[in-house]
């Protein structure tokens, strides 16, 4: 499965695309940033996004398009303009019949470093490790959109056609289901969850 | 002069066309509600807003599309939500080579009742009889789009090929130019800041 991971932004939006194989092994294809100047008017910076986003559809092709879930911050300037990218680029795979992912940033600072609130630093870090590159990732601001590739091929969409199958191809997909898992990981959850019931001691692995 | 007003949202996104032309008259030509169903994934909701966003700028065929600016509000869902379709919006106008207006709610509610906190009724009302319609636009949350419009055709872009020319017709139109005025408005105005730099009293209209 080919993911296309947006870290949406006005002035910077990273692009990254990951082939995402059986057992958790993740492998770069593409990483960039696209920025527009901050003179420029709105909706010109919106087209160019818009722009680059369609040529990484019709160049990589990928199976499903994983946005960052913006949330309010302090600036509220830098959040409606975040948004309008987010929505220029939710729209960008409606437009390519492609599924939508939406992956928090906690979630993804979770899935590759194993801690929600990590540093960027760590999140560039373990980027590197997971993609087994020798440096990080060039330009470096672009690892965010690494990363949330990688969080989704790992929670969302480990079973890719799965996926798909079941929401239709073209459907947001929920946050945390145990589509991704194999089918030992899900025997293992479900066991988990039936011990729990029944109020005996988890079984151990 | 035609002028699309979009008020962004997800739920409801409305739209309003109206022809602007010398002397304040502003005549209605079109106006709707798009709206979206909530169980629905977010990029197909705002593929449908971008869809109907394309159908009526071929049909309709504005020289501007001026977009409600969008700010925080308490429901933080909304807001991106809002923004997301606010994004789609400019992009569509960015698209269809376009100039883009923002203009915020309380520009548009001084714009249409004189009152930049006027209640949603009083703004529907003063939309009614500056269109010289005998009922309330329907559908009457359509009306916000329309206001919108017509606060642009005042305030922004009265003179439309002298605001497009001037800004190579594909950037933000200032919120507040005097660009609209007719040339006698134009006259009185630089009379009145002459009389004050000089100290002297307002002439008299």
């Amino acid at each position: 499965m080919r993911i296309l991971g947006v870290d949406p932004g006005l002035t910077r939006c990273g692009l990254g695309v990951v082939d995402s194989t059986p057992g958790r092994k993740v492998v770069l294809v593409a990483v960039d940033v696209v920025r527009t100047p901050a003179d420029q008017s709105p909706h010109l910076r919106l087209l160019t996004v818009a722009e680059a986003l369609d040529e990484w559809l019709a160049e990589h092709r990928p199976d499903v398009v994983a946005v960052e879930r913006v949330f309010a911050q302090s600036n509220v300037r830098s959040v409606t303009g975040t948004s309008q990218v987010a929505g220029v680029a939710m729209l960008a795979a409606a437009r390519a019949h492609l599924p939508l992912a939406l992956h928090t940033p906690s979630e993804v600072k979770a899935a590759v470093t194993g801690n929600g609130r990590a540093e960027k630093a760590q999140v560039q870090e373990m980027v590197r490790r997971i993609l087994g590159l020798t440096s990080l990732p060039r330009p470096a601001d672009a690892a965010d959109a690494l990363a949330l590739a990688i969080c989704h091929a790992w929670r969302g969409g480990g079973a890719g056609s799965a996926v798909r199958a079941s929401y239709g191809g073209a459907d947001t997909l929920p946050r945390s289901t145990g589509l991704g898992l194999t089918a030992a990981q899900r025997a293992w959850a479900e066991a988990e969850r039936a011990a729990r019931r029944a109020g005996a001691v988890a079984p151990k692995r």
